[in-house]
């Protein structure tokens, strides 16, 4: 029989005792950000487990990890801490055990119902890059920037091609978004277009959370890559086409993408995804031995991507899409970043690019939905080619495990309109 | 007659009274970092100062902004608070004033000599933008990666491009380099060559220092930029230019960049280069309204850059360039990156991209000095086309004023070979 918490938790929730994210949050206006696992609707306070001594292993008994305003420490520690963690937590929350269970006292101090909590960025991070590793995607674009030869360049097969973000402009999920302004493309022979941009889009992607980092010089091997990564999060690299493309060549994408980047609270460990393995697409031709894993998987995780216009109350499901996809793997994308010495640190964040899927309903963003603004995308009634001002748009991910989902929650944001 | 330092200084160094540039340092191997300003061959505490109650201004007494491990907090506060710093430092190290001058005990305790410290990062660089602001060097690069036709593409006349590079593996001056390992072109049609780059280049930059930074979503205005930099750093943007080509299409340089970047120690400020300031260049096309400044200004800043190869004793000049021959101005760089609302925060890094000047000997890299390959450098004898096992690369920058110098000291690091 599957494992079960005391805490109540619905068969739809995307956070059963099988999943257990960490995020950080603050329980009340005035309080401290702290650890906290997510268990159904409620948020289990890590801080206040370790006061009491609830920590146990011998790993974690003596370590003030979950005593900081962020994961970083947590994080650092490695797959051994993580398990341990996990262990302890599944036991103290399970329907069996009477530690907490039973004790009211303890059981209100250390879980908040999540509807009263203020949920911050669960890492600072230092560094954040985004690669591009999905083939659909990549192809799709490379026909609309490039035309249908050749739209895949010969070295995006031999490499998870990337580049660097910034990190300063990352939020929480359900922070406004501010419409950049900018520079695009000269109509004609005359100057740039300067002004709000025209063409603000979303980027459905996810992104690792890393874990224990490596020394400046020191690659990480492809086989130990996955004990880099501590867990995943749902990521909307939101991105302004016109600025992106008259900026980016030829050093990449800067203004287009860095106004903001949004993520999801929970950060869903590899542990709890495990059971959602699958193989990973195979490649052709070959990766060089630096990249060629013993085994080599991505996850089954079931992305879905909706709009809400601000003049609607309903959702508009826009695609659904599947980390499965990826060409590349999480743990080529980490051992590739390494090779040349390239020093990670823990809570850096590697976004996968956008994940898009064959089908023409699981295309991830809507460059490729509406091909560049050359067709409109129906939402109940309204048309859309690119964002307007009071858009939100909400991604979901989820696995479907055996009568329970192991889920990320939502990422989402609101377009608000350029400043005056 | 020209202000003087009871700190005997020589003529010929880079750190008189007028200049006081701020930098970390520890006094000792079991000291903690401390923030300190160079003066002549000694680094004045200022945490000590700080404890001393010497800062007695009205934004600094109470502040415990030198009593930190880095200057962020410092440069955060903005020009008001640096103009009383220099404004305390420059009279209590006059040559007229007693109160450090005859306290021996106090000038024990503040004066180090430099030549026993151990200098470390100044500020926790967040995140580390490099721009692309130098006309011939963006010439140069042009013409040998697409041909003599149309060498600049039409984007760069109209805004200072620009990508984001690695914060974690920003280092100080001395750290040595490690030979980044990866991917390059693969010769013919055959699989990419994977090894130790073959290629291994450095660059001649200087970077600003943000002070105060902006809200997310809240640009600055170009005639308020300058009041965000706090000041400059001399930069080496190490590259591999094999691993480059083959990676940058299309999202621009990433492991060809990200192994190591070195800085020098010394933050020289705004106020300290003003008597060195000098017109910028006339833009042509003139730019966009949000990049058009009421006095548009660069720095007299002479470059050199040196080699060392293992085997000699002696210094080979390779190139002097000057920061003056900037297109994009620093502050243009810093207005169009938050021009889409992006945010800075205090401590960021904005790098310059590589500073050639106009001469066959003024150009910033081995690239374009050697024609990416196409004929040789000599030093003392030796040959090079781009940077051997054991090379030092050691940079200069230096302001000539009546009588004194305002000078950054040296940027340097030594190429050490890849790990097997």
């Amino acid at each position: 029989m599957a494992l079960r918490s005391f805490v109540e938790v619905h068969p739809d929730s995307h956070f059963p005792i099988q999943n257990l994210p960490y995020g950080v949050f603050k329980p009340g206006p005035g309080s401290s950000p702290r650890p906290g696992v997510a268990i159904g609707d409620y948020v289990l306070d890590l801080s206040e487990l370790a006061s009491a001594g609830l920590f146990d292993g011998p790993l974690l008994s003596n370590s003030d990890c979950f005593l900081q305003p962020n994961l970083n420490k947590f994080v650092s520690l490695g797959r051994p801490a993580w398990k341990e963690a996990r262990a302890t937590l599944q036991k103290l929350l399970s329907a069996n055990e009477p530690t907490l269970r039973d004790n009211t006292a303890l059981k209100q101090k250390c879980l908040v119902p999540m509807n009263r909590v203020e949920l911050l960025l669960p890492v600072a991070i230092g560094d954040y890059t985004d690669f591009f590793s999905s083939l659909h995607h990549t192809r799709n674009c490379g026909i609309l920037f490039r035309g249908p030869q050749n739209p895949v360049l010969e070295n995006w097969f031999r490499l998870p091609v990337a580049y660097h973000g910034r990190a300063s402009s990352i939020v929480i999920s359900g922070t406004d978004i501010v419409r950049p302004r900018g520079q695009g493309p000269p109509a004609g022979s005359s100057t740039p277009y300067f002004g709000s941009s025209l063409k603000l889009d979303f980027e459905l992607e996810m992104a690792s959370v890393v874990g224990p980092g490596n020394e400046l010089g020191k690659p990480v091997d492809i086989n130990e890559a996955a004990d880099h990564i501590f867990g995943l999060v749902l990521m909307n690299d939101w991105s302004a086409r016109d600025i992106q493309a008259w900026e980016y060549v030829p050093l990449g994408p800067f203004l287009g993408k860095n106004f903001g980047t949004t993520i999801s609270p929970w950060i869903v460990t590899l542990e709890a995804l495990e059971p959602f393995a699958t193989d990973a697409p195979k490649q052709d031709p070959p990766p060089l031995p630096y990249l060629a894993e013993k085994a080599s998987k991505n996850y089954d995780v079931s992305l879905e991507v909706r709009i809400k216009p601000a003049e609607q109350n309903n959702l508009s499901l826009v695609t659904r899409s599947n980390l499965k996809h990826l060409y590349w793997t999480l743990t080529q994308q980490l051992a590739h970043h390494t090779v040349n010495g390239c020093n990670l640190r823990p809570g850096d964040l590697l976004g996968t690019g956008t994940i898009s899927g064959p089908e023409p309903d699981s295309l991830g963003c809507l460059l490729e939905l509406t091909m560049n603004g050359q067709k409109e995308l129906s939402l109940n009634g309204a048309t859309r080619k690119f964002l307007e001002d009071g858009d939100e748009v909400i991604f979901t991910g989820c696995c479907q495990g055996n009568g329970y989902k192991v889920g990320f929650g939502t990422c989402s944001g609101k377009v608000v309109p350029s400043p005056p």
